[in-house]
């Protein structure tokens, strides 16, 4: 049903379908790193009707500046406003096309982003990127999730509020990433004071489009909870605030503050603008915000407390819904409401998933093996798979850290890297590959550990993303677990649960809960745990706990120091 | 001048040359691990005039037993007698072929081995493999120096020697070694007691072979003392070895005890068969018998004290000879006269060198990098080298631990393995192979410390062997070492040594330290370190140092542990 768009004709809209029309639809669109993907599901069962996907012109801009070609320094990551609308503009009307349906059936569009994606803008929305006074200034450009160059405004964050005992720092498992809101805003107010001064809002991607959509501001809570530091109603005080910067003691009160909207909440109506860029009718209801981790757990049938869902990816993310308020070292967040109405939602993460093995598939494999492959008719990744499935656990004689990408859970450290322990020189391409793959589901069990002993019990895992057709890796997950893997039926999580809160926006349904009920599928227990296998893998688990505390805790660590001596070395390079 | 050997008439012997004959030669023969080497030189300059590489036909046993097709165990290793005869019928003619010489022009002959490679004989030195009553058991066979059954053997004896403060056992850096003639000759006697019982001559293939030549047993000082626990005059004690096994009280004194010969000294006269064998004048000099790195210090100007000779391959020994007795944590021995006589020899090593660099050739690199290889006219090592080579010390923000194929110094433990740590998404397989080559010289430089740490100098530092060809890896060990790197000159390396040992023998120069002077040669001061690259790795080297001691030391290592669950994993499979 995924078509590439094209320019695509608009229907002209013949007045919005009744919420309960039994074919109405509602549209999600999930706003990924490098493209927009826009679906059409029928409200009444969560069938998917039709799909489309639009590439960002610009990507990732992590080298030069569109509007002055200027580089940009190292650990960069900006995107392009424009590269969002023009998915509102292209992927939604192709999706509506795909699915062959009128777009009066169309009740309610629902959005997510990555986060904290997050911009400036002028009073009434308008991306300082955009505005001819600062186009040509770097800081006025939205910054990726994965902007990186503010991890010493994030260090000071994190000492200051540890050193004042910010009540808030715990509800982030005791650190606050260098990816988040007040480290990419102090960043800017200390690098360019200017821009800063003129930015008049600042708030997250995931709310700047819905402002497209509706023609006016809100706030969602799940990015207020996770990136913003709203906790118990408000956000960090002027006093903390003004320890990092004397400017920046007013940041929320002038730039974030907004009544926020819980999530599947109608925030308003689809604007005339917006009903022309979309083809879809004038008024219908827009959905509150989101992230897009948080919002596929309803569309995988994760949103009872206790089912975490893993979105395993190039990297992955796990949500969590739990009915206490904990607060667990080394999660990335917990937020009332923060996922669904009505219970804590719990986040945690491992920074590079899929990416390893990629890394591994593109770096680790000979040409042999390419030619044995070519053989067998498979590509390398079967090859590999069918080499490394074949062995006992601990067979290899490996154990790996999972940190190639750094450690988000529970370490919250991007200056870590891989370790892999056990080499010899009979070890072969797949039994590292194996390692690897065993590696990200001992980080995985760790995370579920941290929440069980913080009082969050874990009852369910269940897998969305591309990575849940793999195999092998979710039978070592279901044995390294010790627990049922169940899998997201949709191939599209994000967006459905995108879909799904507009249907609850709309009022085709009463709330998310009995929206995903209907709307949302799940395998369940497609994969079960090995009594053997699992056993072995308690004692391999044991090892990777034990590099775990080598590598990753304490005051001076092997992998800083390393990463240290790297960077002087290729700053003398490049000098 | 090498050639392989095939079928060559003998030369009709004329009568011997005298010593001191300008053309008078000698003929070394290095018994390697998968042939035999025979190599003529002229005794007055060291000119090598010919040779010729004879590969056994047997290679190394350690799948089927050659005489019943019985498989043998785990880490078993085991070679055929006849193969080491078939190098003195072929290579040593067909060498002197080569050379174009009058056979007559050989006044000696010199002979060295692997060690320790160890064989039970009837008393007229007959090995049990070859007779009929016992060529069906596998311990009737000649065990290969990497036969590594016997580590419980090895365990016991270093813990009763410590449990007893037996003196000796600080001699080989406190730790006994699994491959040497004691735990090898145990384990016949727990395995198969009748073998043991028939076992009149438990000898060395070193000093085996040197008695195919002359018709009489001879025992040499260098495997006497590095493989035989010989030092101050004696073998341990009857006392102690009772402790380990009742019947083995008596070993030393029944299977062992022989005078022993100092390396140069004439052992006896080339008998009539051994003529014929190998086309050389009868009654010429045979030299003692010696090991393969030992002998080759004199081949590359390394017999002065302090001049520390690497020999540099799949693994690399280190020898080096001091004015004092020192005992040093972690080498494999020190023996008086075990390298030339009046002065104590020393013995170092690590297990894997050149082995690991392959394994990565062969491993770790992707067919992209092949096709570049091909579009560039290079080859996989040569384009690995090109791209390594420019990058900045410590760029690849990697350290390794060289332990692939264990830990022979300082640890003296081959149940270790590699570790590398550092890895990100950017690492590439010319920055592993880069830390690879770097974790080399680094186990090198704590080689080097040890000595220097226990009062015995290092003042010159020289390669042989196939590596000292491969300039980066020379470049890495001056910079890491922060100390030139000498070259010896020879290709023949421990058949050159062979054969100046052989003319000391014939009388044709007064010692081994002055025909050293007139055969060998070294390049001096090859590479030269860099101060700057010096001092980037005196930054990684710590790192190294710190991973090492956590890695290697300690009562319970999580290394061990890996080894013991993929042991036990394989086994699970075989069962």
């Amino acid at each position: 049903m995924t078509r590439e768009t094209a320019t695509v004709t608009a229907h002209a809209p013949s007045g919005p379908a009744a919420p309960h029309h039994p074919e109405a639809c509602t549209i999600g669109v999930d706003f990924g790193t490098l493209s927009g993907r826009a679906v059409v599901v029928r409200v009444r069962d969560g069938a998917e009707l039709g799909a489309a996907v639009h590439p960002y012109r610009h990507g990732v801009i992590d080298e030069h500046l569109p509007s002055t070609g200027a580089p940009l320094p190292p650990d960069w990551a900006l995107q392009h406003p424009e590269d969002w609308c023009e998915v509102l503009r292209t992927a939604v009307p192709a999706a509506v096309a795909a699915a062959g349906i009128d777009p009066a059936l169309v009740i309610g569009i629902g959005t997510d982003f990555t986060a904290c994606t997050v911009l400036p803008t002028t009073p009434d929305g308008t991306p300082l990127a955009l505005t001819a006074d600062w186009a040509a200034r770097p800081h006025a450009w939205p910054k990726l999730w994965k902007h990186h160059a503010a991890q010493d405004q994030a260090d000071r964050i994190n000492a200051l509020a540890r050193a004042r005992g910010e009540k808030w720092l715990a509800r982030y498992g005791g650190r606050i990433s260098a990816e988040w809101q007040y480290a990419k805003a102090l960043q800017v107010l200390e690098e360019d004071p200017a821009v800063y001064a003129a930015c008049a809002r600042w708030i997250e991607a995931a709310d700047w489009i819905v402002w497209q959509l509706t023609g006016a501001e809100s706030r969602n809570t799940c990015t207020a909870g996770y990136k913003g530091i709203h906790q118990d109603g408000g956000y960090p005080s002027p006093g903390f605030l003004a320890g990092l910067h004397p400017d920046f003691a007013d940041f929320p009160a002038t730039r974030l503050e907004h009544p926020l909207s819980p999530l599947g909440t109608r925030v308003g109506s689809l604007s005339g603008r917006a009903a022309r860029w979309t083809g879809l009718p004038e008024g219908i209801a827009v959905a509150a915000g989101n992230v897009d981790a948080h919002v596929a757990a309803p569309a995988a049938g994760a949103v009872e407390n206790g089912r975490m869902l893993a979105i395993m990816g190039t990297s992955t993310c796990h949500v969590l819904n739990g009915a206490a308020l904990a607060e667990i070292p080394g999660i990335c967040g917990v937020v009332d409401g923060g996922i669904v109405e009505g219970a804590y939602g719990y986040e945690a993460g491992q920074s590079a998933v899929g990416d390893i093995f990629a890394w591994w598939l593109r770096q680790g494999v000979p040409d042999s093996y390419r030619a044995e492959a070519e053989a067998s008719g498979e590509d390398l990744h079967q090859l590999l798979t069918r080499k490394a499935a074949g062995q006992p656990v601990g067979a290899h004689g490996l154990v790996a850290l999972d940190w190639l990408g750094g450690n988000r859970s529970p370490l919250v450290d991007h200056h870590l890297s891989g370790v892999v322990a056990g080499l010899t020189l009979d070890t072969r391409p797949e039994d590292v590959y194996r390692a690897l793959l065993e590696s990200t589901a001992y980080g995985t069990r760790l995370i579920v550990e941290a929440f069980e002993d913080g009082g969050i019990p874990v009852e369910e895992f269940i897998v969305t993303g591309g990575l849940k057709k793999n195999a092998l890796l979710m039978q070592i997950h279901a044995d390294v677990l010790r627990r049922p893997v169940s899998l997201g039926t949709s191939e599209q999580g994000p967006a459905l649960g995108s879909a799904i809160h507009a249907a609850v926006a709309a009022g085709a349904h009463p709330d998310v809960r009995s929206a995903a009920a209907v709307m949302g599928s799940v395998h369940r227990h497609a994969h079960l745990p090995d009594p053997a296998r699992a056993d072995a893998y308690d004692a391999l688990y044991a090892e990777y706990r034990a590099l775990h505390t080598h590598f990753g805790t304490g005051a001076d660590l092997l992998l800083h120091r390393l990463r240290r001596i790297r960077n002087t070395a290729r700053r003398t390079t490049a000098g």
